[in-house]
């Protein structure tokens, strides 16, 4: 099967940049299109910081994460200045785009052109601007660290380089045991 | 800087496997080395877990995860029927290797070749035997995610494929809103 | 030091109650006031979590769960049809009363008459009436416990009786190892 | 139904403790009996933590916590050495029990006098020496406070006094939004 053309956004605001974004604008970098609602949740407790965990972890990397504010349900709670705090009490800082709405139905624009089926949802895009994933629901960090990275790889090699590849520095955390410590364990 | 072969495994048993194994066998594989000792609380309440969640992540991919109990403290209190029953008790299936004694020192053998500074510690290891990553305390399971998919990816290089590449399929869980259920979120 | 007579609720709406509650009206039963706002992170996360948590455990008890939205920043983004959909998607079902705006200043007026100092704010009530306990940000589940059974058995002794004492029946969970199971721990 | 008088402790050693402890002794303070075995996963995960965590919260009330391990299967694996380092590794500083070995089973006689199901099991024994709650599994925190107050409040009666009665300064934590502050929300 091969990847489709990702559809391009059709939004009527965005937060977080200064001018709007487009995936065409955005071709040759990796793009994480992380669609939510601000009521949601599964977004609130799961979606948003994992989107945040990948922005901090890749953040040297050619990825760029999108959000897509895709309200289908409670339009009335959820409008522009509402939003705007949720990002700022949350410290979303990565670019968040509202949806359009839709043409007499509750679904939004760009939400019914990725047929997705409610949120969170997940879209890996690659640098070719090709839907490479979809997934609703929560991925897990194991898989979803995976997947961008093919993406990422596929980027280095277009560039003719060899692949940015695993760096050899520790990431260690609380918790072990060293060895030579008075205590140990910590 | 060029990645370092990986030194051999010294043991004196091996748990949850019919025959010892060496990293010379597993050549053509990534390796995924987990030291730890069962009585160090960050490898059982988070290194042990990962390693699961990355043996069965992974699953269908040419990746083996060993297990190395390696202990530089308290040696009389994770003696191997300790250690067999901690096993068993905490679900860990994948093959663990006993580290051999140190020489008149508390580290043993194959800790001490790798330079481990403590428990847990995750060495990756590359089809040809070579240490890619080297990491003491946890990594987060994004960045993991990334670097066993890179080496991975060039497993599948090595054989003339295109690479594993990322599934379309989902993996969605609870949390998420969905579009047009009665009670939408769940 | 005296406790001091919880100063009355004033408020402009209330949801999930058909008629406006009063602590006047409450007096004889134990009062747990939970002040948050709808866009605070902690009292999503926990706050309101462990409100719930306590409806459940306490709920043949002479308790009433009293949410309070008190909103002191983003005034126009957490209005009521925003707040009525937060608590749907959120599932909180207790009694939640919107604190009536300040007098010229961004506090609002129930907030300034108890001396809140932010959100979350856990305020208990005894059953004549008296605050026993203000807490801003999170109680742990323990002490909140202890001082919910202190004012609970207030209530029983005022009574005459000798006070609802403690349940023999367990409340087991997974994790547990059992006596004489084939596959004892689970 | 009456409590009924709490079987004396049957150990062979204790441990984190200068002389061997009986219930007898303890008469006069209320006792949290906290049965474990170290291979013991939920034990480990959450058995043993809300037992830390009930020592600290009560640390200065008529209370102690009194571990008891009680070893049903893989006993060769749980041998004394083996339990010291546990408790050293995982911070357990309250008095540690060993249950006597059974007669010709693998139950030990303590276990057994109190007919408990698994581990781990957490028995409350009033002052006066009876049993008030049993239960195997993990109590939830909020019905264990619940649960200690009652008979910690029974001591403060006995003694003549109105009892500790819930202090009234806060206990916030992280993740509150306070009011003035620059960055309202942390």
């Amino acid at each position: 099967m091969n990847p489709v053309v990702a559809p391009e956004l059709q939004t009527t605001a965005w937060l977080n940049v200064a001018e709007p974004l487009t995936l065409e604008w955005l071709r040759g970098r990796v793009v994480m299109l992380v669609a939510f609602q601000m009521l949601c949740p599964g977004c609130v407790a799961r979606g948003i910081p994992q989107a945040q965990r990948v922005a901090s972890t890749f953040r040297d990397r050619p990825l760029s994460i999108i959000g897509l504010h895709t309200v289908f349900e409670h339009h009335e709670a959820m409008q522009l200045p509402s939003l705007r705090a949720f990002l700022h009490e949350y410290g979303v800082d990565f670019p968040v785009a509202v949806d359009a709405p839709g043409d007499g139905e509750p679904i939004p624009r760009t939400m019914k052109a990725y047929a997705m089926r409610g949120t969170p949802t997940t879209v890996l895009i690659d640098a070719d601007g090709r839907v490479r994933s979809h997934v609703f629901g929560i991925h897990d960090d194991l898989r979803l660290g995976a997947r961008l990275q093919t993406l990422l790889l596929e980027v280095g090699s277009a560039k003719g380089t060899t692949g940015p590849g695993p760096r050899l520095e520790g990431a260690g955390e609380e918790g072990g045991c060293a060895v030579g410590a008075a205590s140990m364990c910590h």
